[in-house]
């Protein structure tokens, strides 16, 4: 036809490989692939798929670090013209090598194109469905809101499995950017390849930036190239985003879940913000912000379903919809039609409108805790026990107490070389916050993680029960 | 569907009301508009061309020059539900203020939304059908392509009747850039406004930047901010991209017609072309490209409907389809037909593809001349004239001769100031290309150009040949 063309982010390698295809597509330690090259890899991986067997439809699942299989995969397995079986990583050399290229196009956009397993902090790990116009059209939004192009070198800090890298993997390679494998967060080792492949994008949880500000090699002064930090997954404290702007970082902060294919919100920085003094501009990005340039508007309903309005103060949940939002959940009708009852996704996440149209999360629907028959958010409580000097990363959960229900307990890791007693956090907490926030003890130690970078609350909350 | 929502450019200005609501929107002359006012007066002028009877499928004619009403007709047209009635332009301030805001949705974003009339040079004017996916696709290629963003002041040399502005009224406006509206392009008024409002980007045909290097307001060095010139609509020579380039401009080479949304194709810029010696960067630069980054893989065939090899030496037709191609010509399906006898629109342009993958236009195909049994690329001609220091612009074309069939005229316009002979120029010719492409006459004057500052070759010829 000669006014249409299925969307599938596909096209973009194909296009890539035209006009990319001798710039440098692919660093894996000392393994390195041009775009040709991966264009060529991709389709020799689909053809002895096919071969096995492989048919539309059918699901393909790659056991694999963040390196250039899963991205070939990424690629690959969609050109097979599907969307479990097991390819052995060990025989994956032979199988491309071997391999007679196959490239089964795509008839209709809204097949499924990849799932992608929730983390589980909140609940059982859950199929999450793409389809090709979703990942198509948010890759072409992660692009131009990072303003990723060919001179882009972007270090895979983030992990490819997670909500498929937010759409990473398809806009780096549309943009005929540099991806950058990392099999493994180790900070030393992020610097060590910022500084080698002049990395101008990276992506990952605060948590990331967190520990990457914490080493000794994290710069003095502001990198060259200089460094876009997109940061998502959890809100960014006032003061990592601070700290952050301090080294010449500049951060991005992105807000969405698996079944938003990633950051399907935003917090669009203004030109304005960057004359601000930085606590200011700080507190105004450290907000999830309004949907991306592909979503549908980003909408905060009360229980019945309807609208909060936008002053900054009532509480709604956060409910999306649009092309990049899920197909549905794998194999489970009942928890799809359970979490978008309207037909408008319902995040789980709890936020108020600002008057300037973003949203701020207050706090997950799950970790709000209940204290004597008040709302408490522990976020709130995480931003000012952050904010102190000697405090790296901090979490506050919910204990059972027989009076008031429950009270606000905090994990808490200090900054290298950096003391704090209980009661000083404590008290750090009540100056700043009502009394009742305070967290009636605190641990310290290091906070349980996803292989995302999450904090698992679920594992905490868990403890403080014990 | 919780999955699925029609693709619209209309939800870029619904998004740039929230996200973007004071910033300046639009300044036409003193009067100025911000987002949110402009989605508002977009809904004001739906509400009442409702009113009068306009119903989804009925077509709206404007009749307006380059300013905030036709801007803000792209927008509020389809927010009526429609894709021709004559809205009198006198009483449109009228018919705003009073209007009830009405904003009908799109249901299937195949359908109509824009109908854009061809120049002209080669033909009688034919209607272009737009959909609304295509214009929504296409804008945000814009968009990336050039890196607008909210700090962006993009200046209308463009007319944006033409071709939809190259579907800029949305790339513009879903990046929450400024929309600066020129009434007339005069090199003077354009160099006014450009420091006025620190425009950061324009589009036009080389012509339009020919006459605003030549003007005695252009810089003598780079602009702060720099400026980004966007050009199209003909082969750039390589000489005026060496004098953009010299002046600080930094200048991408976007090729299209009416019939793809405008560019559908870009030279696009590899990052080692920086440190190329201007000549040979700009010699890259002149050629037309590849696809742009939502555009389908251009294909030039020879006329058995097979590509040529990509070997910058045979010569075949540029060949396009996809979501930036039309839906048809407007009631005159047995044109659309012919234009795409195989499902490939043929644009009429006559090229040859690089080993790198980009295609060169060598003619349209209209323009050639046979001289003697040989193919005569005028555009090649051209290069060589303009290379030539006191000329500023410089059109080639056929002139009947009973000995050679045709022969090579030249119509020429020099420098300001600047002298140059007849002899002078057609020796400067023959001393740089085979004897028979030399003109066999040189004409100095203005050259005839149409609205949107394409040179009337038809024009020419006639002159030619009278």
């Amino acid at each position: 036809m000669l006014s249409y063309e299925p969307l599938t982010p596909t096209t973009f390698l194909e296009r890539s490989a035209t006009v990319f295809g001798p710039r440098l597509a692919v660093v894996n330690g000392g393994f390195q692939l041009t775009y040709a090259t991966l264009w060529d890899r991709v389709q020799r991986l689909a053809g002895p798929l096919a071969a096995a067997g492989v048919r539309p439809g059918d699901r393909v699942a790659v056991l694999a670090g963040n390196g250039h299989l899963l991205l070939e995969a990424t690629f690959g397995v969609p050109a097979a013209g599907t969307g479990c079986r097991l390819v052995p990583a060990t025989e994956y050399g032979q199988l491309v090598a071997a391999g007679e290229p196959l490239l089964v196009r795509v008839e209709d956009e809204l097949t499924p194109l990849s799932i992608n397993y929730t983390s589980g902090t909140t609940g059982r790990p859950k199929g999450v469905v793409y389809h090709h116009r979703g990942a198509y059209l948010q890759a072409l939004a992660m692009a131009l809101h990072t303003k990723l192009d060919a001179a882009s070198s972007y270090l895979w800090t983030l992990p490819m499995f997670h909500c498929h890298g937010w759409c990473f993997p398809w806009a780096v390679t549309l943009a005929g950017a540099r991806h950058v494998c990392l099999p493994k967060m180790e900070p030393g080792e992020v610097w060590r390849l910022i500084r080698e492949h002049r990395v101008t994008h990276l992506c990952g949880a605060p948590t990331v930036l967190t520990s990457l500000l914490a080493h000794p090699d994290a710069p003095a002064d502001a990198l060259d190239p200089r460094l876009l930090a997109c940061v998502g997954g959890a809100p960014p404290s006032p003061a990592l985003l601070g700290r952050a702007l301090q080294a010449g970082i500049d951060v991005i902060h992105l807000y969405g879940l698996t079944e938003t294919y990633g950051p399907a919100v935003i917090c669009q920085p203004q030109p304005e913000w960057r004359g601000l003094p930085i606590e200011e501009s700080a507190a105004l990005t450290a907000r999830q912000g309004v949907g991306n340039v592909i979503a549908q508007r980003i909408r905060v309903v009360a229980d019945d379903g309807r609208d909060v309005p936008a002053d900054a103060t009532t509480v709604g949940e956060i409910a999306v919809r649009g092309n990049d939002v899920m197909i549905g959940y794998h194999r489970d009708p009942a928890a799809t039609e359970k979490a978008a009852p309207d037909g408008w996704f319902r995040t789980g996440d709890l936020g108020v409108v600002h008057d300037d149209g973003y949203v701020w999360i207050v706090d997950r629907a799950k970790d709000v805790i209940i204290s004597g028959g008040e709302n408490l958010a522990s976020v709130e409580v995480e931003n000012v026990l952050v904010g102190h000097p000697a405090v790296q990363e901090a979490a506050v959960v919910a204990r059972p107490d027989a009076h008031w229900g429950e009270v606000p307990v905090a994990y808490v890791t200090l900054a290298a070389g950096a003391h704090a007693t209980e009661a000083e956090l404590i008290e750090h907490v009540r100056a700043r916050l009502a009394h009742f926030k305070a967290p009636k003890a605190v641990v310290f130690c290091e906070l349980p993680k996803t292989s995302t970078g999450k904090i698992q609350k679920n594992v905490l909350r868990q403890r403080a029960a014990g």
